[in-house]
């Protein structure tokens, strides 16, 4: 039995039911939305409305957008000929942040994973052959991230991608910026020496 | 600059606001957002609406209500000669889930701090003193937290009801139920020493 209006207990459970939020949390955002001026708390529900109304797969590389094609896709300084294929949304972020890449992406919204029932089909894979087989593309830069599920994942698309002559790189693995050597771990030692390159 | 769709973003920001919840965080649950049913998003935002709409305070005890009087105030089987002050809604719903008290309450939203700039008229305690002047009362229970703030407000509302004739009285301070003498604080003991009853 609660003790407190039905509509606060509602929103409790609305917020307990996101990811990493427990009762006792729910229950202090919940009293906060109380606190609210009633316009603060409007804006608050408008703005959970609008960006899932709103916002919607780019139709060429599935990154997020609030129109039928990115603002990567759309822009003609960005070099059509090299596709970065990378897991989510966040992924593109933080390869735009290093400015140091010019070419296109594409967004899988996943990675392949047995144990959590994502075979090929469940991501943004078949789009991605779609987009190499109309032609256009020179390579494709696989920049998922270096575990089990990300290697497989690359190998996998990398095999499919083959028969069309695209040529598919990936992220160079090694010690990363301003890292100490002592505090490296192993597999990213090991890693560094296979890929070492000439001075 | 941000590479995010804007709504995406201004969810971002909205979730940062939120107590507790930090800028990966609140990215996290924007995300959760934009990956759920249009239809459970469109929920989630009117139950914050309807919480912060509907929600008001019960106009004899302050609680948190979905009409002019909560259910307790309503009730015709509660003792109305016994109020029992308390902090918050939450400390409310904690004495309710006892089921050892039958009588009203009186929800202060706060206590006296001024360190945090809150007077005695900055919670509702003029809306206590008048319940007790218009009479129908005998009894007043203190169930503040045992802190500074709390002892002291305890002692200013105290003062206050003496003239009206009205018994003051506060919760037990002891020893909690199941804990193991060995691990309770010194001021909790020295409190059950003072407080030690005939059996």
């Amino acid at each position: 039995m609660s003790f407190f209006p039905a509509a606060l207990d509602n929103l409790v459970e609305k917020f307990a039911s996101l990811p990493g939020i427990g009762f006792k949390s729910a229950q202090r955002l919940a009293f906060y939305i109380l606190s609210l001026p009633e316009g603060d708390a409007k804006d608050f529900a408008d703005a959970i409305y609008k960006a899932r109304s709103s916002v919607q797969f780019c139709k060429i590389c599935q990154n997020l957008t609030d129109s039928d094609e990115c603002a990567i896709c759309r822009s003609p300084s960005r070099d059509e000929k090299v596709v970065c294929v990378v897991q989510s949304p966040k992924d593109v972020a933080a390869i735009e942040r290093a400015r140091e890449y010019n070419g296109r992406y594409h967004v899988l919204h996943g990675v392949i994973s047995p144990m959590n029932h994502v075979g090929p089909d469940d991501i943004r894979i078949n789009e991605l052959v779609d987009r190499v087989a109309s032609g256009g593309i020179d390579e494709i830069i696989m920049a998922l991230n270096p575990d089990t599920e990300g290697e497989t994942t690359s190998k996998y698309i990398s095999r499919l991608l083959k028969p069309f002559g695209v040529k598919v790189t990936r992220l160079a693995h090694g010690i990363p910026a301003g890292a100490s050597l002592e505090f490296v771990d192993d597999a990213t030692i090991s890693q560094a020496i296979d890929g070492r390159q000439e001075m």
